[in-house]
């Protein structure tokens, strides 16, 4: 099988110049998509691929009727307000798709005539929701996340039994899932010190984020049959960046016995590029499990998945406050961290949401859990990076923080890197604490 | 507030002799809504309300332009494929509606010769999901229930201490709930024996059910802004029975730290009528709580919710195994309890949901929970009713059972009745399980 085709090559130029400035995160071996329409304008939804500072429209290239086969029917589909048709069609058409307009978007194209035309400028642009998300489900797949955040919650019990055997993950809600920029409310809720003899309503004072992917299904199942896992990552379209802000004082009164639910579900945003499984290819690495751990059970297991079923994403927070705002200061980078220190795999995600027949739908979300890495600089949520609330971090401009204040921006940011390939990137995703409603 | 009202006058009969028939489920007192077609025909799905053994067709209905104002405005929604329309609409459309239908149905109605044409026997109608379900939420709101699995999965530690203040919830499926009869696959999951070293790959052999209502949600709110409790029913457009199937050795081993999933997200059953608040008026009782428990927060509190914001549903479980059905045998009862035993209602379970800014939509569900009452013969679950598989239940005709068969069906069963009203009915629910597929 290979993974790597002539759009992965890394000496491929655009005519689309911005595309192919150094180090910009959408240069002609990307091609993400994403929903879009022009901000300001009463345009309809469709569906975009960037090119550097730019997005293909792809409803308009559509009209043109520029591509055939496969191809053509991908982009008919990508013409739609949202992905889900797209994400429904599975890898013979993406490729195609993929395939023809990085055909069409290289230096000495014939088809740049009929392409540039249909570009819109990123900065004229707002985005929607990638696809209508019919279930969101969150995973905890970073076993340095579930140790960290366990032995907050649990001192005597960090790490659970099951956590070697199990992809643990439960279900999250899709109603407030929002795209970058997101800016939302901090949320209220029960709050109990540990003396206080009863919980109180209260604003949070421990919002917190989840530096985490977001991984866009692809072709369902039907109820009752499960997904292989060496058919696994057909099913998938691609990811984004994710943030699943977390009111940790509600959470931790909240979250027995049945998990989190309002500590989690007042707002989760994420990035509004969807990198394709495809253009990932270059960044994939050995999914490596320590030498004393257990192997996962044969439904989870696979030599494609070991060989190459996990991703060299790199990942960084960047926090911003208001008062940094105003002095013109950038967000300040206070952690980074890489994607390919997951204890569990894409593959194994799909494979076990399905083990026991439950059906994936195209547009379904699924939440890698946050990403921490091994190192203490590489956690991926404050409560880990501040050890509880306990040790503050120290920002430009003078200010300390533990958790959110009002007015704080996070932005997330991803990219990929490898030997012999092309860097790409995600994109950054933004959200802002608004002031609790009254 | 006067919440009887013409409609649920007990002496009122219909022109569909059916539906005067002692101890029917759907006299002209209920009219629930349901989505329907006609079986074997290749006919869109629309909007039904049934009287008797009838259904009115709602589109064919809308088609005549029989009503005005808001009840022609709730009748044109209500004609669509899924009633998310209708429900979004809000008690006055509602309420409109109701009264429209209900003059329109009584023996000796004007309208009797425009609305007998739109009749369809139910006996040649098939159902679809009364909404497109964006999220699905499952309470917990049996303090019986809770007390008595605790004691199974927690024996040290039966009741948390959170559960008399949160009305404690967790996000559930969406894409696997179906409409009764469903019929489904046995699901396999990660199972570990206590003494077992490993676990291993096998069908669930402990599954089980979980008698509840669903709550399905009228308009929604917007994201950052919580619905009052005090306004929490007018975002509540109906409820109907649902069977939450749960495979207790996977729940055992999966569900910490993050609750169930895989456990309980292969199938969820829901009855196809929807029985509206303004039918179940008559049966609405006090929300009482025990004196030495803490009474609710403020924002869980309100004069409506302790004067009449908990219903008296009662709820039968029946048992019938495929030996059973080969001998012509009815199900057999094995438990018989009433939601008015639960310890949050309704109205807290909406308020609690949106505290935090979370946003409802139109079509929303919301799981009561297992509605086990205080008795060890109103238990709501399997797992309950035979001690932990200890206690084998007996059946006619000689068999025993502790947990589900391949072959069983459950039939779930809902009703009203309280001095100076009409008895009401919420029809059946049904699921039968279905060999694990290999």
């Amino acid at each position: 099988m290979t993974l790597i085709n002539e759009t992965h090559d890394p000496a491929l130029r655009s005519w689309v110049d911005s595309a192919n400035r150094p180090g910009h995160d959408f240069p002609i071996q990307n091609l993400p998509f994403a929903s879009f329409r022009r901000r300001d304008r009463d345009d309809a939804w469709r569906g975009g691929v960037a090119i550097g500072d730019a997005i293909v429209d792809l409803a308009a290239l559509a009209r043109a009727h520029p591509f055939e086969g496969l191809a053509a029917e991908a982009l008919a589909a990508a013409a739609q307000p949202r992905l889900n048709a797209l994400m429904a069609l599975g890898p013979a058409h993406w490729s195609a798709l993929r395939l023809a307009l990085s055909r069409a978007l290289r230096e000495g194209s014939a088809a740049r005539g009929t392409v540039e035309p249909c570009l819109v400028p990123q900065a004229e642009a707002e985005y929607g929701l990638p696809a209508t998300i019919g279930d969101y489900t969150d995973f905890y797949t970073s076993i340095h996340h579930a140790t960290n955040i366990g032995r907050l919650f649990r001192p005597d019990n960090p790490l659970l039994p099951n956590y070697p055997w199990v992809p643990i993950g439960y279900h999250g809600r899709s109603s407030s899932i929002g795209v970058s920029p997101q800016a939302f409310h901090r949320p209220r809720g029960q709050i109990k010190a540990p003396d206080a003899p009863a919980p109180v309503l209260a604003p949070s004072r421990r919002l917190d984020i989840e530096l985490e992917l977001g991984v866009f299904v692809g072709p369902g199942n039907a109820l009752g049959e499960p997904i292989p896992i060496g058919q696994a990552e057909q099913h998938v379209f691609g990811i984004v960046l994710l943030n699943d802000w977390s009111a940790r004082d509600i959470q931790a009164w909240e979250y027995q016995p049945l998990g989190p639910f309002l500590a989690k579900n007042f707002a989760t945003t994420i990035s509004p590029w969807v990198v394709t499984l495809e253009a990932l290819a270059p960044y994939r690495v050995p999914f490596e499990r320590p030498a004393q751990d257990p192997q996962p059970l044969p439904y989870l297991d696979d030599p494609g998945n070991r060989a190459h079923g996990a991703f060299d994403i790199r990942l960084s927070i960047g926090w911003q406050t208001a008062r940094m705002r105003e002095q013109g200061l950038a967000d300040h980078e206070v952690a980074q961290t890489s994607y390919r220190h997951a204890y569990w795999t894409v593959a194994q995600m799909v494979a076990h949401h399905t083990v026991n027949g439950c059906n994936l739908q195209p547009g379904d979300l699924l939440g890698t859990g946050t990403l921490s890495g091994p190192e203490a600089q590489q956690a991926a949520a404050f409560i880990e990076l501040t050890q509880g609330g306990k040790r503050p971090l120290e920002l430009p401009g003078g200010e300390q923080r533990t958790f959110l204040e009002d007015g704080d921006t996070v932005v997330l940011r991803g990219w990929c890197e490898a030997p012999g390939a092309a860097r790409i990137g995600f994109g950054a995703c933004w959200g802002t604490v608004l002031p609790v409603r009254t």
